[in-house]
């Protein structure tokens, strides 16, 4: 009996022989999961948590390095649980061997340094029995002697300046919002800023001295609430299905997100506590989800978001520890399915001052279009599904070690690249793309999708048609990485998804493809991806290949530039406010321009 | 062998002999410990918390009805502990048959109702795929259009409001603080608020009807921080000592005022989540404590808070539960040890808008003294320490049922009124001034307190001269209720140094007790006493009595003004800025008029 184990975060599918060990299952699809003591079970790092399936009792071994209540919350060590059904495992990132690619980097702008957070380091007076001002008084008083309209100060600050000032001689340093003291540090303290960008599968964290704007440090992970769902449907499902999932759901990606900070801090050598503001940008649903917010409304028509404005909070309300006392602000929301990371990515893009005719498309599970016409903006939600992250793809995988992520085809030649030149275990969104672009540039697939057997790595395979982009024979894998037929209906159906929202837009604004000037690919699989096979398959409205313009993580950037510019974090407020939503799903417009794009060039 | 007992927070000393149980103890002081079965050990209703002192092993019938986390923190039942040396007991209200007085009521003042919060009931329009406005934009266009100012939601509110809307029909009451939704409630409910007077000993709480002005509960209660120190003085040092000490007692008194809250509102029949906002008073250390606010610098010289402003937060933000949302306004504090009480006695006595000549004394274990002359304002603060609360007084106890609250002599006749009719126990601070004015009237006292015996009911005691208020063949007591001559030299001690304080502000202020018009006298205590009594012990500057007025809990009418009339909050910072503070402790004048005002009149 054969069943089907799905790694996540990873991605990875694996055919599994009914009583393998889930560790012997994940050697096999090459998922780099740590085995110190080489399955005796003795090492307890190969630990993974099971979401849904049946397995082998818990044995000794695992009653001894597992606690009771990692137990019962399914984590098994992987060595010593044994397949019985199908089953969904959550690999954690402590049990990996190699981490994740996760994009963090985007096009920098250069902005005129102006961040909301003001710094000052201040000598204050001593208390004497002559001048018996209380602390919060005295710091203000000399804060408005230097010219900052300070008039008060944060409970959280208040609480740490009586042992500050006494420990420092009366030197502080201290951070000021709108005349607020958000924050009190040591002197000679820099307040840092943490930008986040909070995606539905992947999660981009910056560190900026607010001093100079230099980026200190940037790290990525995965988004933790995947265990609960790929997609943001599945994940608000969770949450209508589930009296406790909101809250389970903030608390983990609370969780993830301290854990994210720390990392930064210790990259940077800087302490938590000198993190005095967040710039927090994500998908709507991501956006309720961290601030617990009801989101079963945005999962049924007409999707409406609880809140689409900006709200500023304290990292306390929603349960980050790793400072507390951390003012957030997140950009504001455009609609349901138009987040603060597409305002950020107009941001962070530079689309929104363009005075060309452009159109940004930030691509991702959900892919955001945006279209600006002169001083008009439009802007629509596809739902591409997660084809591009390598899910419902036969060898699809995650961009991690060991995926193919480019490939060529050259007559019979076939050749690829492997991210961190790896042996090939599966293939990324950007391969894939690849491989149905390459064959549709040689013929093997029609218009439509139909593959032809005319080529010595074509086959038909169990469920039609197939194309061996890497043998086992070259991989050292049990089976080919093949591209199926069906893998290219999942991508007709993403780029058709894509292309017709981009359709719709230009036919609100009333241009035609001649019209436009460029197109900005954001995001990390959009930065990863050949725009010529992109191109090939009819994903993009037909420009030149050196019209669009791959800029990256850009709502990463745009979180960073609301960090570190008042006048840009007003602007992304304008931008919510003009951006005119086009609501996809009631639109026949939709509908039509979607059988048409589902065909390829 | 014989120990000392004391009960918290009761304030009730009670001699033991070794081996005899809690519960014999306490009702040989004749406190009304529950014991519903007798003391055999099976109703579990005589549960008391040892805080120090040694007594004989957990019973099985302990075990059997107290959890072992209880039992972990010090709980016993009082009918199987039994005494193995001093012992210092708690007893939680529970456990008693019987409430302590504390005091709710006030002069009420007539302010026109103008309070910051502002409640509208509105009708949206549903969400439809023409209008996909987010919830907070919806709300806040019709507040909008109703002619508020409202351009945002707090996040708590905009948690609560997709739900709510959706489940009335689009009708929703929000309230609204300064252009801020800080709440929404169903249609037709009334926005309420919560009043605290937050004492040192005694918190008392008042629910208002925001719409009207109306109170419609008060309920009073003991600090329950009682336990780790009876006075401000102690509590500062056990913050300073216990490194975790600040945590619990704010723990502590945030448990206190939630169930206080609780109580308040099932009172009224009212939802805990209708009280959208709260204002707390409460001395400096009160404050400090509440507020999670470094308290070492207020309890060393210069004594000096760490925040005196005005400080607006959220319930979550310092632990409470009962409405996490709700928000929070606290009152300035004017100096170390001249809280926000202080100002709201200022705010409720009317003092701060007399235009006469007027001293305003709120007495307790500190008292402050105000004194206005003009448009100027003079305060300070005085150690009177807790005499006045019956602590350190041989009979004492705190004005609860059974305590002598009023002693009348005259010539041999000693007659006396006792809290609740009860047969008496001890007494109370009014109950001891009024036995050390009486003794005083009839000559038995001198001017600086030597007791003489010339009287049936004088005599000498273990410990010098004592006077026998109530013997124990009228009580039933195993114990004559005496007052010793150390009972008066604590009654001067305390009058002295409140008088003192009264003498150097008319110093400060240059006038004379000629000059002054009156005196208001607020608090519990200040209430209850006899003005008569309190001048012939030299307690006040000597006006006539009818240039007194006993006002009550001014304190907490001044709270509730502030929730009710946002002109009098704007006030109360006002007079905060304005008062000036003269510290005693460094004031040479102070150590004078103090060796002065320990005589009697």
């Amino acid at each position: 009996m054969t069943y089907i184990v799905d790694f996540e975060p990873i991605g990875r599918r694996v055919e599994a022989r009914e009583g393998e060990t889930v560790l012997q299952v994940a050697q096999q699809g090459r998922i780099g999961l740590a085995a110190l003591c080489g399955g005796a079970g003795t090492c307890g790092r190969c630990l993974v948590q099971v979401m849904s399936g049946a397995m082998s009792p818990v044995t000794e071994d695992e009653r001894e390095r597992v606690s009771e209540k990692r137990l019962s919350e399914g984590f098994r060590l992987a060595c010593q649980a044994r397949v019985q059904s199908d089953l969904k495992i959550d690999v954690p990132p402590s049990s990996l061997t190699t981490s994740q690619r996760t994009q963090v980097e985007g096009r920098e702008l250069d902005v005129p340094l102006d961040p909301v957070v003001h710094s000052h380091e201040v000598q204050l007076a001593p208390a004497t029995p002559e001048d018996l001002r209380s602390d919060a008084t005295r710091l203000c008083g000399r804060l408005r002697q230097e010219g900052s309209g300070c008039v008060r100060v944060d409970l959280g600050a208040a609480q740490r300046l009586p042992v500050l000032l006494r420990a420092h001689d009366w030197r502080v340093t201290a951070a000021v919002i709108h005349n607020k003291v958000v924050a009190v540090l040591p002197p000679q303290s820099r307040p840092l800023g943490l930008a986040v960008d909070l995606g539905t599968t992947k999660v981009a964290g910056y560190l900026i001295d607010l001093k100079t704007g230099r980026r200190l440090a940037a790290h990525g992970m995965m988004n933790p609430q995947i265990a609960y769902g790929e997609d943001v449907m599945t994940r608000l499902t969770y949450v209508v299905q589930h009296e406790d999932g909101a809250r389970q759901l903030q608390q983990v990606i609370a969780a993830g997100l301290d854990e994210l900070a720390r990392k930064l801090c210790k990259k940077a050598g800087h302490a938590p506590e000198d993190v005095v503001e967040a710039v927090i940008v994500g998908n709507t649903a991501m956006h309720h989800l961290l601030l617990g917010l009801p989101a079963k409304q945005l999962g049924s028509a007409p999707y409406v978001p609880a809140l689409s404005e900006p709200c500023d909070l304290v990292a306390r309300d929603i349960g980050l520890t790793f400072a507390p006392d951390m003012f957030i602000h997140t950009l504001p929301n455009i609609a349901g399915f138009v987040g603060a990371d597409h305002v950020a990515m107009l941001l962070g893009s530079g689309i929104y001052k363009a005075e060309d005719t452009v159109m940004g498309l930030d691509i991702g599970t959900n892919t955001e279009v945006a279209l600006k016409v002169g001083h008009r903006l439009w802007t629509c939600s596809t739902a591409s599904g997660p084809a591009f992250e390598g899910a419902h793809i036969q060898a699809g995988m995650r961009a991690a070690s060991g995926a193919v992520e480019r490939v060529w085809i050259d007559g019979d030649q076939v050749s690829y690249q492997v991210i961190d030149d790896q042996p090939p275990v599966g293939m990324c969104g950007s391969g894939v793309l690849d491989a149905v672009g390459q064959l549709r540039k040689i013929g093997l697939l029609n218009e439509v999708g139909a593959m032809s057997l005319d080529h010595p790595r074509a086959r038909r395979g169990e469920r039609g048609p197939e194309f061996v982009v890497v043998p086992r024979s070259e991989s050292g894998n049990e089976h080919d990485i093949v591209l199926t037929r069906r893998d290219v209906s999942e991508i007709q159906l993403a780029k058709g998804a894509m292309r017709a929202g981009a359709e719709v837009l230009m036919q609100e604004a009333g241009i035609t493809v001649d019209d436009l000037d460029r197109i900005v690919i954001a995001g990390a699989f959009g930065s990863y991806i050949d725009v010529r096979n992109a191109l090939r398959v009819g994903m993009f409205p037909p420009l030149l290949p050196e019209q669009f313009e791959q800029v990256g993580n850009a709502a990463g950037v745009g979180a960073r530039l609301a960090l570190v510019s008042a006048e840009l974090r007003e602007l992304a407020q304008e931008i919510a406010t003009r951006a005119r939503y086009v609501e996809l799903t009631s639109d026949p417009r939709f509908t039509e321009a979607f059988a048409d794009a589902m065909v390829m060039p």
